[in-house]
């Protein structure tokens, strides 16, 4: 998941949002890694193949403008399929907040499973996103105002998801193919989702690190942070000591006579041209970061990092190799986010590029997202309330539009009640949360039934089971997706028999 | 349900839709009858509460015009209810098309059921019906035009009463106390696609005569006319013999020198102000909505009707007391309908008048609402084709509007498919269905699973159990009532247990 941006306004409310003219915080990951676009010419030849399928622009109202459409972008690989007169399955991912060809090349667990279940693999872009852009095809147009983006919202992104679905069934002429659907993230938010919202249409879904609970009133904002806290506290107490002791001393430092200088030299920082905040925002990021993709092989999702990335992490902040200059540690453990290949020369705080097209989760934060989070005392972050007003007023401020914040689960549940009512009501779906994630905190950590089940790994971090298998995998993960499979192939099976039985 | 107002252009399409320049049908049950409005003032005082709630004008997306609000009308009765502390239920009817006070005077059953159960009820008025216009509440500004008119749809009216209703438990602190929802017609509809969309927030649904199957490639548009065929020769294989052969002798009559004359002194017509088709548009009307309301006690829905009212018309067909002149008999039968207490001294074909508010079911029918009727060789009626594109052409006249003729299903679900997807995915629906009503036909009359169960009278009409109790009811009538009641106490025993047991 595309954290959300007001996170760091948040927790640097005081320092980041009063000195920053537009508080539109820099995606950290986009930074300054090499960005796996790299591969993606490659890939695409050899993954997918690349459609467009005309979409209609609001599928709830009947307004003229409603029927506007755009061409939405989605990808296919029909290699494995079984064909419709075996009536073999379609998978379907539900793309989240990006370009979906990103998401595709980090969901592996698709590709690697489809000739098993001889599926057919779609990968659909989420509206506003990638390619997928509406009021032809100019982000320029489509991202001007809250009048084009306002046709930005998960209800929508569904509908066109059911939509395009259905052709694509009626053009294969396999009506009787089941289709399963996958998901991390928001995007399995959406798997979810669409499993609840049309189960006439998908039979199950694998939902990985879905945080369906992370709203307001039903998950504590401070969760996140506590488990990031967790994450690094249980490598070590002293590293857990010395980052939470950082914030104190980087902005004291930033305020004495020749601090900046200081601390452009210990985070080779490209130029002194940043504020106060800035290089708290910058480590917050990649903490933040680390510990959502602490996986336990290298790898390259936000950005390439080694096995165990939170480990590494401390170790360098334990060490005293590099001498005891805690500025110096810090940076040193930064940069096994920012520059683990070692190709960039120096780091530009103000840089806003984003590779992945996530921008717009800001205009979702900002309408229907509200997914509280904050910082207390527990936390290794720097004290920050979350503080609801804060998010309407930069909204108010940013595009002119208040936020839904009940609108989530007054539209899909998800609130205090959530076994209860889905327990009897629904069926068919895997939870997969990895505990190390922060997400985790407002995902569904319990089965709520013998087919809605939560599948929880200790030493999991954000979807870690959606990603390409290594030889390196370690026994869980092996196990955890061993077990997603005879899941969902239970499914199937399930469904073919009542069709044979006509039920 | 309003009958779709297609239905008599695409009867008599060659006849009708060429000569009238506004093809505008009138709503039958409009035009003579003593308005049900005369009771309300009574009403009211005893038996509901005027309530408004601030409504949100778009639920799906984030436009600044979405934002808009206007006054949804809602009535109250707290009588009976046990309170938020005993958890007690709160019975919500989702509203149809029209004037809510009209369904709630006929939904005796959940007045008289209350009592029982100590449950509050709630009856929601459906959005651009009666007094919940957006734009102000002005209908001259809310049916201007499909800018306006676009936000009538059946997703924006369910997202209205979850709105609604999660509102009110708040106001009455009853976060505990289970929602059951109820409808019939198209307020069944709304009510069974509540309980599948909404299952967080209502425990189950009483879907009575809700044809959810009605639309196209899943039900026979030719199914509707022969089942009021049916129910006609039911009675007597002279009554359909007479109906059928009646066309055409009066068509021959309005064509020759003096026949719209003899028709005017047989129908007993205000005046001859009437064009080719619309003595068997008057016709068709009695006929199919007395069909409709076959009920076996007097009532006084689309208006006052003596018990069995189909078996009445065909006893004055049938009788040689008034002589054998076919075109009086049929005024005479037609009169049942249209007549029935005397009052009336003439007939005016060219009444528009709507005093139920049911005039927007026509945009529904042009955007979403496309369910098929026509008429074959096997029914009473004139022979008429259903045709999209005739559907499509109109709505394009009349609207400017394009049909979605596949979105219900895409939404909702509710092909052939649905006794294998709602088996899996969904619980607590009671579907009851009277086949005299030429609405069961698209309804679900086969129970899915343990928990969604198809009631089906065969001697009922539509939503014949959700009327208030007569002395005269029918064993079969009373028996129905009590098994609906044993299962919506089974499904708030089932709610209470999990709650205990925090599941």
């Amino acid at each position: 998941m595309a954290i959300d941006f007001q996170f760091s306004i948040v927790l640097f409310s005081l320092l980041f949002t009063l000195v920053h003219t537009t508080p539109l915080p820099r995606f950290p990951s986009s930074r300054v890694h090499p960005e796996l676009q790299l591969s993606s010419a490659s890939s695409e030849k050899t993954l997918y193949k690349t459609k467009f399928f005309t979409q209609i622009l609001d599928h709830f109202n009947f307004n003229p403008q409603s029927y506007q459409t755009f061409q939405q972008r989605y990808l296919i690989n029909n290699t494995y399929w079984g064909g419709a007169q075996k009536k073999a399955p379609i998978f379907v991912y539900t793309g989240n907040e990006g370009n979906i060809e990103w998401f595709t090349q980090n969901t592996g667990f698709m590709f690697e499973k489809a000739p098993h279940f001889k599926a057919f693999l779609v990968f659909i872009e989420h509206r506003f996103y990638g390619k997928s852009i509406p009021f032809g095809g100019s982000k320029k147009v489509a991202y001007a105002n809250s009048s084009t983006l306002g046709y930005l919202s998960s209800t929508q992104a569904l509908a066109d998801y059911v939509t395009l679905i259905n052709d694509l069934k009626k053009n294969l002429s396999a009506s009787d193919s089941p289709v399963v659907v996958f998901g991390g993230s928001y995007g399995g938010m959406l798997a979810a989702w669409f499993r609840l919202k049309y189960p006439h249409v998908a039979i199950g879904a694998l939902a990985s690190s879905a945080p369906i609970r992370h709203f307001m009133g039903v998950t504590s904002p401070y969760v996140f942070a506590n488990i990031i806290t967790q994450d690094f506290r249980s490598e070590s107490e002293n590293c857990y000591k010395v980052i939470k002791g950082s914030w104190k001393l980087i902005e004291d430092t930033f305020f004495k006579h020749g601090g900046p200088e200081q601390l452009q030299k210990s985070f080779r920082l490209c130029n002194k041209d940043f504020g106060p905040g800035s290089v708290e925002g910058w480590l917050q990021s990649a903490w933040t970061y680390t510990a959502m993709t602490d996986y336990p092989t290298p790898s390259n999702f936000l950005s390439p990092m080694p096995a165990y990335p939170v480990r590494k992490m401390c170790e360098v902040i334990d060490s005293s190799v590099k001498g005891n200059n805690t500025l110096d540690k810090l940076h040193a453990a930064a940069s096994i986010y920012y520059n683990y290949t070692g190709s960039v020369k120096c780091f530009d705080l103000n840089d806003n590029s984003d590779p992945h097209g996530l921008q717009e989760w800001q205009w979702q934060a900002c309408t229907e997202m509200i997914m509280p989070l904050g910082a207390n005392n527990e936390s290794m972050f720097p004290e920050s309330k979350w503080d609801y007003e804060d998010r309407s007023s930069y909204c108010q401020y940013a595009y002119n539009v208040t936020p839904r914040p009940h609108w989530i689960t007054t539209e899909f549940g998800g609130g205090h009640d959530i076994e209860r009512t889905l327990r009897r009501s629904a069926s068919n779906i895997i939870f997969f949360n990895g505990l190390r994630d922060p997400w985790s905190g407002g995902g569904v950590l319990k089965s709520i039934s013998k087919s809605i089940v939560a599948i929880v790994a200790k030493e999991g971090a954000h979807h870690v089971d959606l990603r390409f298998s290594t030889k390196k995998d370690p026994k869980w993960l092996k196990d955890i997706r061993k077990h997603e499979v005879n899941i969902i192939a239970s499914w199937i099976k399930q469904y073919h028999e009542d069709l044979k039985s006509n039920n």
